[in-house]
């Protein structure tokens, strides 16, 4: 039986601090009827998306940070967008920012994903686990990234989820960049990995031409895609938003890596690949077959040591 | 003070199963005087240097077998080469068939590089952890890939050495194309990672097409390079060899994953770049700051399984 499923990645174009999240979910639908028009039963959104992204002022007024999270999903202004993907029959990951209060009244923060499978039930959520940027304000940056002060590192590790018909999975953003967000759910099986980002232009710290910040956003996860033999989705929110220029370059990786689908706008945009779940089996069976050629007695000090330790002088 | 140091990439063309390792040394001391003209302090030659690829063939005869393999080094016949670039003071990688009888008189057959410094010292020994192929002649096939045969995996790890300047790591070929090879050597603040390959072009088991078979090559160097901030030096053994037509593409890739240098032949050719050791020191203190960024409580799975575990059905 032919596993393959047409998948979209939904960019998405600015949203502004003010934006309300009626006008945003407006966008999020409209791009929902397009991909199912072109026969999508899976819609990959961007980060956190239904508010402009944040982290990139400092909010000193706990009520107007608040004011950017979920505490509850669907929330009532997100239910039109479940309820509209549940009658087409499509399944969507949605990036959103979360807060909820624990048994001791301590308010948590988490950059999430949750994927919505195709008859409107949330088959998975996942926390961002690498949270890029700093904690404390830096007024000599450009533009903040604080993204480790609004939210903890994910505490759900990299599951993956049967759904779909497939095995999939999910990661947010920074995420992409490191191969162990890669490994992990490589070593479940996964088939097909979505994944949205909100990621600056330009470097706010270190001088770095912008056509080579583009080819980091793909190659990680075209090389996290070939090393694991698995689809990727990767779904940018794009364009001057909040004085601040964010990379577009939304695309859809194959099993081997290659590009099969790629945005031409910083705008909303739909794009759309056919994806074979079945396209990545020759590499776990040969190059990757993991059973046959990892060595983990050589790779413990990945998962104990977390800095770098440069040998003696 | 300036931590430049200027890098060759000695290509080797084929070397037929006959041919004599005195002719294959010239050819390697040829590349060494043409990479110091050039102002090369260090030369990295291809993995298996000294002889044909010979896990292409099935040998049953253990002294053939034997043949390839050198149980001292230097030997007698790569003197030469020592002598050379001690005297240039050139310091090179040179892959070869590792040969040693242990305690028990049991024979130990090892993949291996050795790092030679500026001043003829051997500074450091890897053997090759993820072998390719198989253990058992496979009469379908088109050529053999008998590395699982003809060697056992590496008993070293992936340790990294101080030397000519930097922290010098190595590995061989198929290691290339496994993140684990590169975070090992990352985890340890490896500034230049030397590796020489033989690989088809075609794929012997599976469909693949040639130009996606280079961009894979080309994109794990790429991918280990950026993602641990370090230089990477890769060697081919290249053009039609032994009926076997074998991938070129030999590169220099900088630490932000680009090429900077790359070789335009299949034959004997050296190409340099000039690699500022301090190159990658930004991506170590940003992007891919460990110590900031990495969360090794997710990173289990990475090291205590060794192969793909799909979830209940």
């Amino acid at each position: 039986m032919s596993r393959t499923i047409i998948v979209a990645a939904a960019q998405m174009g600015p949203v502004e601090r003010g934006d309300e999240r009626a006008g945003v979910v407006d966008r999020l639908i409209a791009m929902l009827r397009q991909a199912h028009g072109r026969g999508a039963r899976l819609v990959v959104y961007p980060e956190l998306a239904l508010t402009t992204f944040f982290p990139r002022w400092h909010i000193e007024n706990e009520a107007e940070l608040d004011s950017f999270y979920e505490t509850e999903m669907p929330s009532n202004q997100t239910q039109p967008l479940f309820e509209e993907a549940k009658r087409l029959g499509v399944g969507f990951y949605l990036g959103y920012a979360e807060l909820l209060t624990d048994k001791d009244g301590k308010k948590r923060r988490f950059n999430t994903a949750i994927l919505v499978d195709d008859r409107g039930r949330i088959a998975g959520k996942y926390r961002k686990v690498h949270l890029p940027g700093h904690a404390a304000y830096e007024p000599a940056r450009p533009w903040q990234h604080l993204e480790k002060g609004y939210f903890e590192p994910g505490d759900l590790g990299f599951p993956v989820f049967r759904a779909m018909g497939g095995i999939m999975g999910m990661c947010i953003c920074n995420d992409r960049r490191w191969p162990e967000t890669w490994r992990v759910m490589g070593l479940q099986d996964v088939e097909l990995v979505m994944l949205g980002y909100n990621t600056p232009v330009r470097n706010a710290v270190a001088s770095e031409p912008e056509h080579v910040r583009m080819f980091h956003n793909h190659m990680s996860m075209q090389a996290g895609a070939y090393q694991n033999g698995t689809w990727v989705v990767g779904t940018a929110r794009a364009g001057l938003e909040g004085g601040c220029d964010m990379m577009a370059g939304s695309c859809i990786v194959s099993p081997t890596g290659e590009i099969v689908a790629l945005a031409s706008t910083a705008e909303d945009e739909v794009i759309t690949a056919a994806c074979d779940l079945d396209r990545g089996r020759y590499i776990k069976e040969t190059i990757f077959n993991f059973a046959a050629h990892r060595r983990v007695e050589h790779y413990k000090i990945i998962a104990e040591q977390t800095a770098a330790v440069a040998p003696p002088e």
